[in-house]
């Protein structure tokens, strides 16, 4: 029941989708985007406990605590100094990584010039990223779980280093908004208790010159890594207070994208990244909350 | 060490891949395919306990039993009457369908006429194919574990409905190729114990005019169900005497083929599906044979 119910408050059906997804990537939609701070509808969901703000305070390290919300799916879970995530092992990218990011998470002496991305051994040969793939290709080695959300422990950091925590991105958009969205999760630490972001690829169809709708994606390299057309960003904000839980759901091509254009742009509601995604976020969520609030 | 092994010597490296796609689909390399029958390579591996003919036979509606030789991945297991799948909600088909033959299996009284597709409403109706999705798309909806399969019981007949055990297939192909491979699997049960036979969609990939690499897969109606560019079949035959397991593992392209083409020539090394589908075979065979022998 809280499904059918906030799925109806949050998402805004398949239809907007592609209208959304349209809109985040062309300026003249501009004008359909109001401010973002105008449009948080509550979502109330009776008979669910409240969470109390002492729960919610945890080691970064502690993995059960990064998956508090639940498992967007089940399928090859691993668990990582400073993530969790599901392997896909016919696309050769994560198809999600959470982290937990606050203000400890976020301090430490670890850096980034002693971390080398390398081969996920755990990853059977066959279904594995290695560097030469990427090398030549064009494309960055994209961080889903980012390096600098983790300099309390140079292991946590050297995790993030793992191909298997990388997907292919457009090396503009790596270092430029893409880096202002990661940016954005590490600043909202200081306005709640909690950050929880999940990452992952998107494969998204496209209508073509014949009228019906397409996925197409590249692959890189002799072991076929593939090229998300998107990404997307799921952030779970932890009010201070302990009364609820705020949620940012972004969507961006997986191209370069003028970065003055505002991330508010690339907000998207929860169900287009559900749907198109095959992940589910909102009914473990719901288990942990009396009060969801979405920008969207 | 059993699977480095088995896969040196079963597999044809990646490198293989196309070639074998391209050999299947092109009549010019009709040269290159010898008579399956003097391609039999024997896999021996030590130290695996030999499985006595005597384990083999159970009844068909034996869950276990189905999955003798393993899972080839564990994400949205779901277990019917008929076979064992594993769902995808992204592409909204299964990621492979394994069933087991044999003449008890294929003997009986129930009778298709009695049979609907149905949605299945084990997955969530964001993930979920419907009936309309596939209305006018001009694909048929293909079964994965074939109906006819499985005569032994109306239930498990019916089960092979769900649009989960089911793919946009063209409708050619389903009528034609892909029927007699189905054909071949049940008249396979004649000469041998058990048939095991895994089915499941592929998007493979194909160079375009820039030189690159790319997957590209229509997907249908307002869920997207994804259009697979081919199917495998993996077939695992029980030898009657309890030797050992033979292997023979299909690729067929979801195009109108003539069916004139002998099915021979869609044969492809395991190596080729379980690079492109992200799943595992071999591992899970090697641990209950002493003795694969692979058509290739």
């Amino acid at each position: 029941m809280a499904r059918t119910g906030s799925t109806l408050l949050v998402g805004a059906g398949l239809g907007a989708l592609l209208s959304r997804l349209l809109g985040a990537r062309g300026r003249h939609q501009e004008e359909e985007r109001p401010g973002v701070l105008g449009r948080v509808p509550v979502i109330p969901v009776p008979g669910v406990p409240t969470v109390h703000a002492s729960e919610l305070t945890v080691s970064p390290s502690t993995s059960g605590a990064v998956m508090k919300y639940g498992f967007p799916s089940l399928a090859n879970i691993k668990t990582r100094e400073s993530y969790v995530t599901s392997y896909d092992p016919r696309t050769r990218t994560a198809s999600w990584v959470i982290e937990k990011l606050n203000p400890a998470s976020l301090t430490g002496p670890s850096d980034r010039k002693y971390c080398e991305f390398k081969e996920d051994d755990s990853v059977h040969v066959f279904h594995r990223a290695t560097n030469t793939d990427y090398r030549g290709s064009g494309f960055d080695r994209g961080h889903l779980a980012a390096a600098a959300n983790h300099k309390w422990s140079q292991k946590a950091m050297e995790d993030t280093f793992y191909l298997s925590n990388v997907a292919p991105q457009n090396p503009n958009l790596n270092q430029n908004t893409w880096n202002n969205l990661e940016k954005l999760c590490r600043s909202l630490t200081k306005r709640y208790l909690n950050v929880y972001v999940c990452t992952g690829p998107l494969y998204l169809p496209r209508q073509e010159g014949d009228g019906k709708l397409y996925v197409r994606y590249q692959v890189l390299g002799k072991n076929h890594v593939a090229v998300p057309t998107h990404f997307f960003k799921v952030l779970i904000l932890e009010q201070a207070d302990g009364r609820g839980v705020e949620l940012r759901s972004y969507i961006l091509p997986n191209e370069a994208i003028d970065d003055k254009v505002p991330l508010e742009r690339f907000l998207v509601p929860i169900e287009t990244i559900e749907r198109a995604s095959g992940l589910l976020f909102i009914p473990n969520i719901m288990r942990r909350t009396t009060s969801l609030q979405a920008l969207k």
